[in-house]
């Protein structure tokens, strides 16, 4: 297909991507900070194909070389527009070549990005742009209603055709234009490896969205860790989209817009939620790796487009434990699958020896600190506020806390809310998990979903572990019921598998919980047929 | 084989292995410290092999359990040794576990590691103890000769049999004793990412020896990108050897002894200069990985045990550029090689149509900037003091300049070395280069070694390419000779290939080089007929 780059895109006949390092720099110190692997990949790799956006009606091919210079025109623009170093930069797009560039144009600014959720709320999505203090929006053309009512500076909406006469593209012709030419040498770095990288916030949790700031060392150093972990190289394609997979959006797409440039990787981005294009290009364009909570990925595998794999690709899941059934599942058709950030599983010799189901059980675990993370710990308060380790007994629960490079700089804004996460020099991650004699933990549920029936503290994960298994199940949701003799008991949302028997389903599987849980574990089941899954 | 390690050797029943970080750091704050990554192996794969030492009489195999507890044993011991941070520890061994401990002991410490090349005169070896004013040497028995004057502190033998009765394994021993049992948590976290890391010296340059002191930041940044470019993983086996490939004591192993053990590797030591010993780790131990400069290398796969392997092993090539018939050579033992720290060549995809002889010119280029490094310069210095680069021409001839997270810190007590090293906010590597379109570099010379010969510049480096291509080339040498016309001329020191013709070899490598090279490069040629390779 014959593609051309808007002519502002395309850099000038020199290979130098280099900015000035600030003279107060020693010859042995560079800060720390993501922007510096698309330099590197576009001066060792400027023909490489760095982004792929082909599901829309003008499909756009990025070469390193022609990335990078949008991306420097970016920041040349964002500048012009009055951009400060530390200003929070938003942006609200699905899947698409523009959230990339944002990646790394908004820290050549030396801005903050704020990337917002799309499928939030209008008010939601204002309350974020109003809390960051972002001083402008770019924003796709599909979601241009939801800032209509940003004030605090310039909106800059996107076509998403790569096409002239799109502001959005304006925009960066402009920055191209402001460069005079001078190219990355006009871009100061940014001295301090500690400055703001990403300011994303939370969502789906109870109360106000919280901004998690982020830091360039961080941000760089997880980077890193996950092209490492997941075995990222220049032969790999990694696949963003929204319902199946991880959304770039989300939490700074895990650091792996950085991850994929650091290993010269081709970024494939789709904004369609149509179960052809995404196995199109599992089948076809070769996708390699993806990231994803488990519950998408279950869309994903049952999707009738699903095929076995020629090559075997990676799923990187995180957000919430996987369960063995869904691992063996994503195995099936050749998706191998590693348990992300902070911690991951670490798989030990003695383990192939066992049987898939019981292999499964402690590949979901969640084992042990990422690569640059400092050790993760499963911890309990005493009386005197000092932090002490749960034994290592797979039974003694604890709240999950960690420290280090790769985790957050603060709440932005909220003193109290950054006091209260880090208290005890920890961040205290709400999830409550055991440890196992080996030092791997087990999460066991979210401290404010765990069961408590008849005074036994119940884990709704491990009873969904445990129901996943089932043949007929194809997805299941545990939460507490309030329960007049118990206090609270466990309720099974589940939906039966296509083609599954719907009569006695209910008794077969209570039956079968009542042999694999204890009595205050088994749920009352509310056998569901719906249509598609329950993750939304 | 029944393997005991030493009582002390064995830790407690417990997988903390931790240390407190200081309360000045902020949560997301660790200082970067290549020990972190021993205390995560042994964390996370206890029972994995560590250290593999074989060939000796009474071999030796740590996991990393264990191996982190003699790591520890020898923290605590130096410092009731009396080392305080920032202190030098010596070490004058072969490749042996004690190397290894000290990699990550001393660092545990606080201290910094000075390991010396006992193939080196004695009184170097003493200019070396005195410049870099160790307080301690810890020595293998076969080399405690050659230390034997030391007066600044103890001098600690070890009889590399790992086993209770050798003062090395007392002194560990001893060292378990202080630990009172507080494990890792009695060892404070040293701070500050900048305090030094390694002490190692320059030899074989003009002058005396210089002290390289290196840093924990840049040690570690350098450890995870070698990791990383190596494709390192807990699958690999990586070889530590004198004669044949990279000997730890070099240059802290290129950062290798922090590299495999980053990536949970297991490392083999060998302290033998025997070919059937080093290739039967290549054949039965299944070695993955080893680095090696190029002339080391021409004897390991000219060594009449050479077989080839059945999987793929990697060569990390540095020091000096590889011959292209080196890496066919390599190749045709399903050995593929990277060309190492501080450029590594990255293959283009165009690569792939060319002739083996054209690919094998292009992969032995210098390349680009290694991961997590700046960029290489090639630089020409104006009247005005300001460096400015060469055109990408692939003709003009600059200095390799760099700098960096990895680049070393300074010549250790040598204020005006390190200034002339790093003038401009450059470390001037005293390489010549020319710079290729691409961007790639090429060295052709260190800069006292180039040949001038007739007011030409002639690459000795380019001249040995080239006749290292005649297929009765084993080894060849290129210097150069004055000359009473010319100035200069290039002078050929040549190894015949064993069972090649002595008769008419001169007149045959003569025509060949005509052949390849400008009448100002071809060489006055002196074959020799050696036992073994000009490489010592």
């Amino acid at each position: 297909m014959p593609f051309e780059p808007t002519p502002a895109s395309i850099p000038p006949p020199t290979v130098l991507l280099r900015q000035d390092p600030p003279t107060s720099w020693a010859v042995n110190y560079t800060a720390l900070n993501p922007l510096s692997v698309l330099l590197r990949a576009a001066l060792i790799y400027p023909d490489k194909p760095a982004l792929i956006h082909e599901d829309v009606p003008r499909p756009v091919y990025y070469t390193y070389a022609v990335w990078a210079q949008r991306v420097q025109n970016l920041a040349y623009a964002l500048r012009a527009a009055g951009i400060r170093p530390g200003d929070r930069v938003a942006v609200v797009a699905p899947n698409c070549p523009l959230i990339a560039d944002a990646h790394y144009g908004v820290l050549a600014a030396r801005a903050i990005l704020t990337s917002i959720n799309y499928r939030l709320k209008k008010h939601e999505i204002h309350y974020i742009l109003e809390h960051s203090g972002a001083k402008i929006v770019i924003v796709d053309h599909e979601y241009a209603h939801l800032v209509r009512d940003f004030k605090a500076g310039p909106i800059i909406v996107s076509d998403d055709t790569g096409r002239e006469g799109c502001a959005y593209e304006d925009f960066l012709a402009s920055g191209r234009l402001y460069s005079d030419e001078k190219g990355w040498r006009g871009l100061e770095m940014e001295p301090d490896e500690s400055a703001g990288a990403t300011l994303c916030y939370t969502s789906g949790t109870t109360g106000r969205p919280k901004g998690v700031l982020t830091t360039l060392r961080g941000a760089y150093l997880a980077a890193v860790a996950n092209a490492y972990e997941s075995r990222l190289t220049r032969e790999s394609v990694y696949l963003w989209q929204v319902t199946r997979v991880l959304p770039m959006f989300h939490a700074a797409g895990w650091c792996f817009p950085w991850a994929t440039v650091f290993a010269f990787a081709t970024q494939v981005t789709i904004r369609s939620v149509n179960n052809t294009h995404i196995w199109n290009h599992f089948l076809r364009t070769g996708v390699t790796h993806y990231c994803g909570a488990p519950t998408v990925q279950i869309g994903l595998i049952n999707a009738p487009e699903a095929r076995r794999l020629d090559k075997t690709c990676t799923a990187i899941i995180a957000g919430s434990a996987p369960t063995a059934a869904l691992i063996a599942g994503l195995e099936k058709l050749n998706i191998a699958t590693t348990y992300g950030p902070m911690t991951r599983n670490y798989p030990q010799p003695a383990w192939a020896a066992l049987s898939a189901e019981e292999r499964s059980k402690l590949v979901a675990r969640q084992g042990h600190a990422f690569a640059t993370a400092d050790e993760v710990r499963v911890v309990q308060q005493r009386e005197d506020d000092e932090i002490v380790d749960v034994p290592l007994d797979a039974k003694s629960v604890g709240e999950v806390v960690m420290r280090g490079n790769i985790v957050m700089q603060e709440y932005f804004s909220d003193e109290n809310a950054t006091r209260n996460a880090f208290r005890g020099g920890y961040f205290r991650s709400g999830d409550l998990a055991v440890r196992h004699p080996d030092g791997n933990i087990s999460i066991l549920d979210r401290s404010k979903d765990i069961i408590i029936s008849g005074g036994e503290n119940a884990s709704s994960l491990a009873i969904e572990q445990e129901l996943a298994a089932h043949p007929d199940v194809l997805e299941v949701s545990v939460v507490a019921r309030p329960h007049p003799r118990w206090g609270e008991r466990p309720m099974a949302f589940v939906v039966l598998r296509p083609g599954k028997d719907r009569d006695g389903f209910e008794e077969r599987l209570n039956a079968f919980a009542r042999e694999r849980l204890a009595g205050f574990e088994c749920p009352d089941v509310t056998p569901q047929v719906l249509d598609g899954t329950l993750a939304r």
